[in-house]
C-alpha cells in the first residue's frame, strides 16, 4: 500500500497549537454541556482524553465526513465507549452534528446520540460500551486494510486504562503484532481512576509499557495533555510500518475542571447544573471551533466484493456418509470464488474443515489461534470493511467464549457468520467440556441472529452459501460424525423453512429434529411404522427464523401430538423454539414431548451418549407411542 | 501461613533421579496404552509433560491421596485438560487408580476417566478442556489459601502453550501478581505445536518470559526434559513468597516416541496399535512404579464455614421505593456474618452495591477489576475451597463475557453465586450495550443453574440468602431503578415458587411477570379491573426451577389465557420457561401472549423504553383484553 508524501503532517506551529488548544477546550465544554443537559453520562472520562482527540482530529485523522462509507477513510473507534460526550463533541467540531442535536438529544429516547456509540451514527463502525472490545474489532479492520484492501487508511482506537484488565485487549495486541499491523494505533487514556476507585496499575506507565512491548507492539509513553508530545506520538504511530503502536498517555480524569480533577467518585456522573455552569465559564464558555479534517489518501481497494460470482457448491450422493462439518469446509471453500469471502480459524481448522479454505484462498484465511474473543472480533472488523467473514471453531467454544462479542455484534447490527462444529453429546469420547449444549439457547436470544442446524451435507452446503448473503449474525451448528446424505442436489433450503418427511393425511404424530436428531427421528418413524403408527418427520434445519406455518399445520394435522428431540439442554433450545412458534400461532391444542439432554453427560460412544440422554430413535419412538396412546 | 522446614526437598540424588526417570517413562507408556486402547485422546500432549509431572509428583506435590478433601493438600490443576492420559497415569502411579481401570475404561461410556478431567474424580478440582480456564480458577484457589484459609498449600497448574493465546490466561496472571500469590505456580509445557500447526510463538521462550514478567509473575525458563532443571525450578517456585511463578518449560511434543517427536499432525491422535506396541517396547515396556507423595503440611484453616450462623436480613417497609440491586448489597452484607461468604467485584461495586460488603468484611471482598472471566473463575476457585462466593457485575457483562466459564462451572458442578444488576431496557440512558437482554436464556441453559429475578427488596434479600445454600450455579438478576416494596417481612420465597396476586375463582386472564415487569403486570391488572376484567398476577421470581404446579393451575383457572411480559429478548426467556413448564405439565389449552423485547433498543428514560418495547402496563392490559375478547 502506498504512503503518500502528505502522510506526516507539517510540524505544528504555535498558531495551530493555539487552535488545537481551543478545540480541546470546546470538546471539554461540549462534553460537560451535553451530559449535564442529559443528567447522566461520563464527562470526566471525556475530559481526560480531550487533548488527545483534539490533536488527532486536527492533524492526523484522514476522513471525509461527508462520505463516511469511503473505503479510504481512516477509522476511529472509541473502545472506551462511555466517552461518548467527547466523541459526539468531535462530530460537532467536524460539522456533522449540530450544536442543537448535541445539547438537546444526547441520551434522549429516539435519539441517535445514545449513551454509548452505536452504528446508528454513520461515523461509528461498531457499538462499544462493553469494555475491551473496540481494540479487538479494530484488529479486524486493520487486517482488512493491510491484507485485503491494501489501502493506506489507519485505524485509531481510544482505549481506557480500566479496560486493559480485560484479557481481550491482550488477545488483540497479540494478534495485531503477529499480523504486523502497523496501520493500527491504540491511544490509551491512562487517567488512573476506574468506576469504583483507582485502577490496578494507576499511573505506572512503565508497567503498561512493558506489557505492551512484551506483546509485540510499540509503546510510546507521553503526557496526554501536552499537545506537542501527542502530535509527535501520533505522527510516529502512523509512520510505523509493521508494528502496532500503543500510545500510553498519562492523563488526569476530569482535566479542565479543577475541583473534580483526579478525584474518585466522579465516574459516570454528569456535573450538576451549577457546577457545570461555573466550569464552562472558567473554560471560557461555549465556542464554535470547526475542524477541517485532512482528506483520506487516494487508492482503490484491492478486492471488490462481487456477490454475483457464480459459485458451484459441491454435491454428494444420497446415502453417502458425510459429516456436516466436512460439508461446511467444502462449501466455504467453494465460496472462495467470491472475492469478499474470508475465513477465520481458532486453531482447529483441521477439525472444523475450515482449513480447506486455506488451500484455495490462502490470502483470505486468517489463523487467530486459541483466542475465540479475538476470532469473533476480527470477523466483526472484517464486516465493518464489507467482507463476508466466516469464523469457525468448536461450537462449545465459539459461542460461549466470545458470547459478549456476539451480543455486541448484535447491538452493532454487523454481519458475521459463525460455524460451530462438534456440537452436543454426539461428539462422544472427548466429554462434556467439548459439548455445546447451550449454544442454541444463547444464539437464539441474540439480536439479529439466524440459527441453523442442518442434518446432512447438501443442506449444510446450501445454508453455508445462504449465510454469505444473510444480514446479521448467522450461526450454523455442525455435527462431528458422518451420517447419510438425505437430500438430492436440487433440494432448496430457504432460511425459515423446514422439510417434512413422510407426511400423510392421517399421521398420528410428528417427530421434529434437526442435525443429529433428525436422523434419529427418521429411524424412529420407521420403527413406528412397523408398529402401525403413522409419523411424519420435520427437519427443522432453520431454528431461527422458524417455519411457523409448517409447525402450525403439523400441529393441526397430528391433533397436537409432537415429539421434539434435540442434542441440547432442555432449556431454550429447539423445543422452546417450537413452543414459542406454536404459541405465536395460537395453536389450539398441543401435546408436546420434549426429549433433550437433562443430565450432565460424560464420555463415551456417540450412540451410547444419545441413548443415555434419551434422545435416540427408540426414545423418540417411545415418546410418540405415549402420545398416541394417551 | 507457616512454612515448615521440610518445605524444600533435599537435593535430588542420582538414585532418585533414576527412579523419577523410570516414573516418567511409565507415565509415557501408560499415556500411550490408555489412549491407544480407547482409540482416541492426546498422547503426544501427555508425553511432552511427563518429565515435568514426574518430578512434581515425586518431590514437590504435597498431597494425601487417601484424603483428597483435606484442606491442607496441594492442588494440581491440568489447565491443558486434554493431557488427561498423563493425569490419569499419575493417579495410577500414586496408587489411587488401578492399571485395569486406566487401560480399560479411559473414555468409555459411564467411566470416571473421561476424555477431559472432571470432578467426578475426587482428585480433580474443576473440569478443564476449555483452554485457558485452569489457571484462572487456580487464582481463586490460591486467593483462598493466602487470604482466607491462610494454609501453606501450593497450587500447581499445568498449562499448554497454545492456551497462552487466550486472554483469560493474562487476566489470571495479572490478578495473581496483583494479589501476590506466591502460592501459585504455572508450569507451561511449551511443546511448540498446537492442534493445527505450530503455535504463534513456537519455542520463543524469551517472548513468553517477557510477557510473564511484564504481568508481574516470575518466569523461569527451563529444559522441560532435564530433571535437574525441573526440580530446581519447582523448588524455587514453591519458596517464592509473594509472586506467582511461571515455569516455561521447553519440551518436545511426543517426547519418547522418536518417530512422532515434534511432528505436526499428531495432536489428539491415539497411536495405532502397532505403533503403540513398538513405542512401548522401545520405552522398556509397562512398569508399576509406585510414588509416595510427600504429605501435606499441617495447619488449620483460619476460617471454618458455619452455615448455622443466624443471619438477620434487612427489612423494608411496603411501598418504599428500593432498587433490588440495593437490596442485594444489603442482604449480602448481612450474610457477611457467615464466615465462609466472600464477595467478588468487577470494579462496579458502587453500582451493584456489592461494595457494601467491603465495609463489613474487607478481608473477604476481592476486587477483580474489569475482568469478568477472572471474576467468575475466582468464584469457582473459592468454591473449590469451600467458600460461598458471590460474584457480581452488570448483568450484561457478568453473564456474557465469562459465559464459557459459567458453562464449565456447570460441567464442574461447583457452587457459585452470580448477581447481575442493571438488566434489560429498564436501565435506560446508557443504551443497549449495557442492557442484558439474553442473560435469562443463556443462564437457563447452563447445567445445574438456578435463575432468579425478584421484583422487590424483601424477595431479593431472601433469595440472596437462599443462594448461599443453593448448590450449582445460581444467578440473580437485579434491576437498576427503585420500585415499591411489595412484600412484607414475613413473606417466604422458596426456590421453585411463585407469588400469586389478586386471584379469584373467576379470573379471566393471568399476567405473568418478574422483576421490573411484575410491577407493570400489577399496574395492568388494576387497569383491567377498571374495565371490568378480572386478572390475577403471577410473580415468577424463580424462573428455574419454575413453579409448574401454579402455572398449570393458573392455566386451567383462566381457561388458558396468559400474558407473559419480560424485559428480555423474546427467545428463551421467561415466556419460553413458562411454555416449557406448561408443555411438561401437558396443559390442554393455552392462549399465551408473549410480550418481550423484539427490536434493538436505544437510550432513553426507562418508562419510554419499556413502552417502546411493548412490555409496559398498557401493553400488558391490551394483550390481556385481546385474549379475553378472542
Amino acid at each position: 500500500m502506498s504512503k503518500d508524501p502528505e502522510m506526516r503532517p507539517a510540524p505544528m506551529q504555535a498558531e495551530e497549537a493555539d487552535s488545537i488548544r481551543a478545540l480541546a477546550t470546546q470538546l471539554r465544554v461540549d462534553s460537560i454541556r451535553c451530559s449535564t443537559n442529559a443528567g447522566s453520562g461520563h464527562p470526566t472520562s471525556s475530559l481526560s482524553a480531550a487533548d488527545l482527540m483534539a490533536v488527532l482530529l486536527t492533524r492526523h485523522l484522514r476522513y471525509d465526513w461527508e462520505h463516511p462509507a469511503l473505503p479510504n477513510n481512516d477509522h476511529l473507534i472509541f473502545s472506551k465507549g462511555h466517552a461518548s460526550p467527547l466523541l459526539y463533541s468531535m462530530y460537532r467540531a467536524a460539522g456533522v452534528v449540530e450544536e442543537d442535536e448535541l445539547l438537546n438529544t444526547y441520551r434522549q429516547f429516539g435519539a441517535r446520540l445514545q449513551g454509548h456509540p452505536t452504528p446508528v451514527l454513520p461515523w461509528v463502525d461498531v457499538a462499544t460500551g462493553s469494555l475491551g472490545q473496540g481494540l479487538p474489532v479494530a484488529v479486524g479492520v486493520s487486517l482488512a486494510g493491510r491484507y485485503l484492501d491494501k489501502l493506506p487508511f489507519h485505524t485509531w482506537v481510544l482505549c481506557g486504562d480500566s479496560e486493559l484488565a480485560e484479557g481481550s485487549i491482550w488477545e488483540a495486541l497479540d494478534k495485531a503484532a503477529y499480523y504486523k499491523l502497523g496501520n493500527l494505533t491504540a491511544v490509551v487514556d491512562v487517567n488512573r481512576l476506574g468506576q469504583d476507585g483507582p485502577t490496578e496499575l494507576q499511573w505506572d506507565m512503565d508497567a503498561y509499557a512493558r506489557r505492551v512491548e512484551a506483546f509485540g507492539a510499540r509503546a510510546l509513553v507521553i503526557d496526554g495533555h501536552d499537545l506537542g508530545q501527542i502530535d509527535d506520538a501520533l505522527s510516529r504511530a502512523r509512520s510505523e510500518p509493521d508494528r502496532p503502536t500503543v500510545i500510553l498517555a498519562k492523563t488526569i480524569k476530569g482535566k479542565g475542571v479543577p475541583e473534580i480533577e483526579d478525584q474518585n467518585g466522579w465516574h459516570g456522573k454528569a456535573l450538576p447544573a451549577d457546577m457545570a455552569e461555573k466550569a464552562i465559564a472558567a473554560l471560557g464558555g461555549p465556542s464554535s471551533v470547526h475542524v477541517t479534517t485532512r482528506p483520506p489518501e487516494s487508492g482503490t481497494p484491492a478486492i471488490t466484493p462481487d456477490a454475483h460470482v457464480a459459485v458451484t457448491l459441491p454435491d454428494w450422493k444420497v446415502g453417502d456418509k458425510v459429516a456436516t462439518r466436512a460439508a461446511f469446509g467444502a462449501a466455504v471453500s467453494a465460496l472462495a470464488d467470491r472475492p469478499e469471502v474470508v475465513v477465520l480459524d481458532g486453531e482447529v481448522g483441521n477439525s472444523t474443515h475450515a482449513g480447506e479454505f486455506k488451500e484455495v484462498a490462502p490470502g483470505r484465511y486468517f489463523e487467530i489461534f486459541i483466542a475465540e474473543q479475538q476470532l469473533v472480533a476480527a470477523a466483526i472488523g472484517l464486516s465493518v470493511r464489507g467482507y463476508v467473514a466466516f469464523a469457525s471453531s468448536f461450537a462449545a467454544f465459539l459461542v460461549s467464549r466470545p458470547f459478549d462479542f456476539i451480543r455486541m455484534a448484535g447491538v452493532s447490527e454487523v454481519n458475521i457468520r459463525l460455524v460451530g462444529t462438534h456440537a452436543g453429546v454426539e461428539i462422544g469420547q472427548d466429554g462434556p467440556s467439548q459439548m455445546a449444549l447451550e449454544d442454541i439457547a444463547a444464539m437464539r436470544a441474540v439480536h439479529s441472529s439466524t440459527v441453523l442446524y442442518p442434518s446432512d451435507a447438501p443442506s449444510t452446503a446450501q445454508l453455508v452459501s445462504a449465510m454469505a448473503d444473510t444480514p446479521g449474525i448467522s450461526y450454523l451448528r455442525a455435527t462431528r460424525g458422518a451420517y447419510p446424505v438425505i437430500y438430492g442436489p436440487d433440494e432448496q433450503f430457504p432460511l425459515g423453512g423446514s422439510k417434512v418427511h413422510g407426511a400423510s393425511a392421517d399421521d398420528q404424530v410428528a417427530l421434529i429434529g434437526a442435525g443429529i436428531t433428525l436422523h434419529e427421528c427418521l429411524a424412529a418413524a420407521e420403527q413406528l411404522a412397523q408398529s402401525g403408527i403413522k409419523a411424519r418427520v420435520v427437519d427443522l434445519y432453520s431454528i431461527k427464523p422458524i417455519d411457523v406455518d409448517t409447525l402450525r399445520r403439523t400441529c393441526l394435522e397430528t391433533d397436537g401430538r409432537i415429539v421434539v428431540a434435540e442434542d441440547h439442554y432442555a432449556q431454550g433450545g429447539i423445543g422452546s423454539a417450537v413452543l414459542e412458534a406454536l404459541a405465536s400461532a395460537n395453536t389450539p391444542k398441543l401435546h408436546l414431548a420434549l426429549l433433550a439432554v437433562r443430565e450432565l453427560p460424560g464420555s463415551g460412544e456417540p450412540k451410547d451418549l444419545l441413548n443415555a440422554a434419551g434422545i435416540s430413535a427408540r426414545h423418540i419412538a417411545a415418546a410418540a407411542r405415549d402420545l398416541v396412546m394417551d
